[in-house]
């Protein structure tokens, strides 16, 4: 089984927390997978520099100079220190962004009502499988920053999940694959101030139950809907898991 | 024959040219492999976020404020931007830090009458050949940024220069080696000021004569000593040449 690792917000801004999850990662057995999302660290890093963030409709815009910055930040800090640090656990990591060796090729969002700039999207044959499967045969472990390209020599600010998501599709043709969607919560709570509350395991006719008695946090809607998503796309299981619980039963499996 | 490409300051710092350039490099027929330096960008950028650039005795001090900006700018605005624009031109390039599957492991500098900080150097053994052949093999270009580790979950910044001489000589266990260091002049003149004074062909007795009758710039020395060395630990020829004639004749060859 090939387990494919999503982290983000929270942890990505907490060094000693995330060497703790990198040292679980990296005791996971192979293959594995890690995606990193960005962190807080953009908006410091651009008011540091004196850039304002553009927003529009509340919406973050990515113009060249917020692109320039996170890409040093995504593709280089973040992505450099994670493999700098899992390479110290004995774990063989690389770290790639979407042009390197062209292994997610995204488009540039449409201009509907807003121009969020360079934002790349993911089409169901961005990712390029076969070298992400070359890869693990050299026992390699990829980690992926949010950066993709188009091809045509643009980088892309791109959504953490959807890339995790899309990897985890494509990787379902090699593999039976697990997606670890890693947050800040145990998994799903029928009460979020109870961890005792902790629901082990959803499928379609629990989660329509829980919808129906209203027992599920709005928040989880989006996860939990995407999570079916991509399980009808070939993904065997969906975990929503703490990023320190990784490698203990507490968590919700979705499947 | 194995080419191999080491670019640094002016035409990082010139996008039009580093397009250009990159272009020419994709024609290059493969197996192929680029190293790439950090122009002028770090100090504007340290100036940018207010951090004043840390020297001692005219020598640059990476401290980690000044670390983590040259990773940033070279790990991921640099080496992403340039991978983007070789792909666009259908050369499969995958961007690699020292940290990415271990390729190059360095040690920090010891300290001896000045703490240089975040700095690593290369032994003889610091280069992973190996899985440097597997992406050639993969049919896949490897292009270097300046930024090595310890395995220990440091990076440090790395000269570039000694990067691209330490890969040439790993990689001559696995094939005949050509080593192009790309500069701002044509290659290596009699006069300074005549480019039709072009020195073509050095080896080791021309060099003696030269240096004997004072007929070349001092600048040049280290530049030409450090291509004897590489020569003599297995590498097949060393070219200094302007980036932009990367794929004429126009060039100093030592051989």
């Amino acid at each position: 089984m090939l387990k494919i690792f999503k982290i983000g917000g929270g942890i990505i801004d907490n060094p000693e927390e995330l060497n703790q999850f990198l040292e679980l990662f990296s005791q996971t057995e192979s293959p594995k997978i890690l995606i990193h999302g960005g962190g807080k660290g953009a908006n410091k890093l651009l008011a540091q520099m004196g850039i304002e963030p553009k927003m529009i409709d509340g919406r973050r815009i990515t113009d060249l100079e917020t692109l320039n910055v996170v890409t040093g930040l995504y593709a280089g800090n973040i992505n450099k220190t994670i493999v700098a640090h899992l390479q110290k656990f004995n774990c063989n990591a690389i770290g790639l962004s979407g042009a390197d060796a062209n292994v997610i090729q995204a488009i540039k969002r449409p201009i509907k009502t807003i121009d969020y700039g360079f934002v790349g999207d993911l089409t169901n044959n961005s990712v390029n499988h076969h070298i992400i499967q070359s890869f693990l045969e050299l026992n390699l472990t990829p980690v992926f920053c949010a950066i993709t390209h188009d091809k045509k020599g643009d980088l892309f600010n791109t959504n953490a999940d959807t890339i995790a998501s899309q990897i985890a599709i494509a990787m379902s043709k090699h593999f039976e694959v697990e997606l670890n969607f890693c947050f800040d919560k145990i998994g799903v709570l029928e009460d979020i101030n109870d961890d005792k509350s902790l629901i082990r395991t959803i499928n379609q006719s629990i989660y329509k139950n829980l919808k129906e008695g209203n027992k599920i946090f709005e928040g989880m809607i989006p996860k939990l809907d995407n999570a079916f998503s991509v399980i009808n796309a070939g993904v065997k299981r969906v975990n929503l898991v703490h990023a320190l619980n990784i490698n203990s039963d507490i968590k919700t499996s979705i499947c």
